[in-house]
């Protein structure tokens, strides 16, 4: 491990963290660092346009340099390439949104979002990062990802959004089961009051998990008596013919492992 | 300036340039950099999920930190909070998409994109990049910034997407200066045949330019002789009233001294 380079990452984690901008002397003391080293490390990473300075405050915040590499990550996603088309079919078919994730430590990390045809000013939320047992497609990633994998999520920090947040590792572990034996995960206004989620996991070639897709929408339409277990078979197939096309084999969903 | 730093950020943006995955023998050879180094680099980014290696190839790509890194830039990024409701609303005036840009390096990054109302299908641009000479957006900042970035940029690399991209630096010269008298710069299928683009400067409280604003679409339809001036007009009173909401003054447009 280098070690200025881990102080680089998490001089852009605290500054993505902290929303605002932060002076040297902060940067310093919240990483317990000298100054001039903290300096020389704002310096280099303004030089190459991951961290600017406002001219007023003289304080730092994140660089458009971090924005072209966030992209240039996505065009070269090949789960998201494939799955556009996919995801635009499952948006008509369901007439909702929907996204695309994958695993990223124990969060969800949204790589693609197809708005709803008939909705409104719709918000995109490519980028956005939700945790993962508030997510539905986190929890279908989870139910078909590694065995370590899911112990070691349930065994770490379970977030809380709203008071619909699932923070027992016990109800979690049914809640995987359940979607095992389905293959799709449901959410239920556990990241946002009035929001639900129906998802399925993907796979590639290798056999293992590479993301998720689900509809997302207001509960009230999304879990509905009537509606729940046509949009959970629409996700479900969409799922599979996207593993399909990734390279995964028939017999689909099958845990990893 | 801290080295490995340095390298770091080489190393992502080998990888991004390359939009595919990279073995460390290559990046070794493309970095003039020992073996060792170039994994003890790798094994750091990954830690922080700035890189993923592919489990069957060995390979490395650009990682998923990079995305959430990305989207806190576009979320702590005040001319894009901003430019939101305004660009909205000049998409519903104009019937066309909307873009808003920052100048980055002699590029110009979309920080946001409005949907054209009518569009069929539209694919989002924002984090694409752009130089700076064959968009409209870089233009009209170029025409507004400071003089010596304005003789920097043209005695540099001047980029040549189609037959229509202009590289003569007298006559991009001659253009930002109509810009200046008109208060809007157009570019005419100068970075994708078929495709034009009018847009205007926008200052911030420090009377810098902020960035820029700019309609964008087929050629037919923008410079078309009826429609061009009423466009231009839209996007210059958008850029105005932008510029007034992030603070700068009266006297639009004023360029830096």
């Amino acid at each position: 491990m280098i070690q200025s380079v881990q102080r680089a990452v998490q001089v852009l984690r605290l500054l993505a963290a902290e929303g605002s901008r932060l002076g040297v002397t902060e940067l310093s003391e919240r990483l317990g660092v000298a100054k001039p080293t903290v300096h020389a490390m704002l310096r280099t990473l303004e030089a190459e346009g991951l961290v600017v300075q406002d001219r007023e405050s003289s304080k730092y915040g994140l660089g458009p340099g971090l924005l072209h590499l966030g992209n240039a990550y996505l065009d070269g996603h090949e789960l998201r390439a494939r799955s556009m088309t996919w995801a635009d079919a499952l948006a008509t078919r369901a007439n909702e949104a929907v996204w695309v994730g994958v695993l990223t430590g124990d969060h969800v990390l949204v790589v693609h979002h197809a708005f709803r045809p008939e909705g409104a000013v719709q918000i995109l939320e490519v980028g956005a990062s939700i945790p993962w047992n508030t997510s539905a497609l986190g929890k279908a990633m989870v139910a078909f990802g590694p065995e370590a994998e899911e112990k070691r999520l349930l065994e770490g920090r379970l977030a809380v959004l709203t008071g619909r947040s699932v923070t027992s590792p016990d109800r979690l572990a049914e809640q995987l089961e359940e979607a095992r034996q389905s293959g799709y995960a449901i959410e239920d206004q556990e990241s946002a009051i009035g929001d639900a989620s129906i998802a399925a996991p993907v796979f590639d070639r290798s056999g293992q998990v590479a993301g998720a897709i689900g509809v997302v929408g207001p509960v009230e339409r999304l879990l509905a008596e009537d509606r729940r277990a046509e949009l959970a078979v629409a996700v479900r197939e969409t799922a599979r013919n996207l593993s399909r096309d990734l390279g995964a084999g028939r017999g689909y969903p099958r845990r990893v492992g």
